[in-house]
């Protein structure tokens, strides 16, 4: 047996109830559900751009998943099968284990079966594939956003991008506030049950990875609306809520990425509706704003039009 | 829009008709064919481990998705779509126009439709996930194979490994027929028609990927047998036939990687038909060996046994 083979074999395989054939063949075989389409995406991780090369490898391996969740949760589809490719510097035994503990802890939070992947040898690089199921013609499209829908956004923003400038000594927090930004930087959770909950409620949906502004940009753009949005009505941690004069503090918030939470437009009709789920989703949606024929987004603050230059973060910006 | 959305854009994204939704929102949407299984795999390319960092761009684009299809072949699958994630050192567009241009090349020779993907900033590495479709349980797997199955190999051994070694220095082909080697070395061709056409009549199936020897030995462990190969039997490049008494030679043949052809066994009953295959794709069909219940492989040359130390290559060897 060859070192790769004993690679997949002690860190990557687990049985995988969800699939025909897992891992160990040329390819892995599934079914797709009768009725459904299936829901594809890829995030690839690489040290220096989306992680600390010492960052700890129980936290990569959940992240590394965990965006790819994400988009099955902004699709409104229900994460079902993963494959992993990965480039390692080298065959060190307890950074491998450690990561393959926060890969299947993901895994098993969210009933994800890694079904197949490649390991070689390269700078360390991180490509998950996510695979998912949603009822033909119900996914959550970018492009599906209508004039005049209302804009909301799931629980606190910012958190992750301060718990970044944290660790870049950009700023220090007090313990309390640095560990809870810290756990939404480094562990964040997916809103799956969110993204299955607007299938019938939201025009259109898409998770804040590169920022707020960027991640509702490309909505407006494939849908080809502008927007308003009161920074005011966005839930942050109470730390940013304190501090949101503080262009640094506006800029994690409305241009921070990382947060993994969904941002989505839907009708006005649906208002009360998408407002009960947060009880029974215990988890707070944001009514921010609304979509405008204008195209273009205007951001105010006090009810005061706030100057929005950065926009976002782009891995090549 | 994002330097990143405008990477995407400009050279990664065309029509997919055989999706419901291609590049451009949180995932991609397709639909399995009913009664189908849904066939994933994925390959890691890295600089420096798998291709030479000066290498061609327009062949590391064909070959990126070529080894991915042919994973598909070696399941009896047709390949429908597959997902690019690249890190790319920094934007330079005419590498990356030539790489694109390989990659689709391919992707029309073949009919695969890029329906996602992801480019960030790190050291070169290209990921490429493949999926295809099979009618439920015809897909040809490494665990099928029977005792007593004759072992068969498509097209010529060695040529991809004889290019190695001669783009390394270690020999001097005669340009036509380095010609011939770095071809198959830089584009192969996916053996995806008789991937198809061994649907019914091969007992397990695996590519050619890390050398005839360890690959075929996959097959072997998958199914608890053992190998008798006559190497004689092998179809080779003339240079590679009158050189084969030459270790280096016999190396390439028996363990040099990146051949891409297939491997399989099948019963005698099918042999009429197999060799009727060679005719009718036209496509050299060699029955090399017989499987044993004794585990290991014997390799014969001359009817003498040979002695096989070394018997693949490992990215991670």
């Amino acid at each position: 047996m060859s070192p790769e083979f004993n690679l997949i074999a002690k860190y990557f395989t687990r049985a995988t109830p969800s699939a025909d054939l897992g891992v160990g063949d040329d390819a892995a075989l599934l079914r797709v559900s009768e009725g459904h389409q299936l829901a594809i995406s890829v995030d690839m991780l690489v040290a220096g751009t989306h992680f600390f090369h010492d960052a700890a490898p129980y936290n990569i391996g959940w992240k590394s998943l965990a965006v790819n969740i994400s988009d099955m949760a902004a699709m409104g589809a229900v994460p079902k099968w993963a494959t992993l490719a990965i480039a390692l510097p080298e065959i060190n035994e307890p950074w491998l284990a450690e990561f393959s503990r926060g890969l299947f802890a993901c895994a098993d939070r969210f009933k994800v079966d890694l079904i197949g992947g490649d390991t070689t040898r390269g700078p360390l690089n991180i490509s998950v594939q996510i695979m998912g199921e949603v009822p033909t013609g119900k996914a959550l499209r970018r492009d599906g956003a209508k004039s005049d829908d209302d804009i909301w956004v799931s629980g606190n923003l910012g958190s992750a991008a301060l718990g970044l400038a944290h660790l870049q000594n950009k700023i220090t927090l007090d313990s309390e506030v640095a560990e809870h930004c810290l756990l939404a930087l480094h562990t964040p959770m997916p809103r799956t049950i969110l993204g299955l909950a607007l299938r019938n409620k939201a025009n259109s949906c898409i998770d804040v990875s590169d920022g707020l502004l960027a991640d509702l940009g490309h909505i407006l753009e494939a849908s080809n609306l502008g927007a308003t949005v009161a920074l005011d009505n966005i839930t942050c941690h109470d730390y940013l809520r304190l501090h949101l004069d503080k262009p640094m503090i506006q800029q994690c918030v409305l241009a921070g990425g990382d947060d993994y939470e969904l941002v989505f437009t839907a009708p006005e009709s649906q208002r009360h509706a998408i407002q009960q789920l947060t009880q029974q989703l215990n988890l707070p949606l944001s009514l921010i704003g609304k979509t405008t024929e204008n195209l273009g987004i205007q951001v105010t603050y006090k009810q005061q039009m706030l100057d929005i230059s950065k926009k976002g973060f782009d891995h090549f910006g």
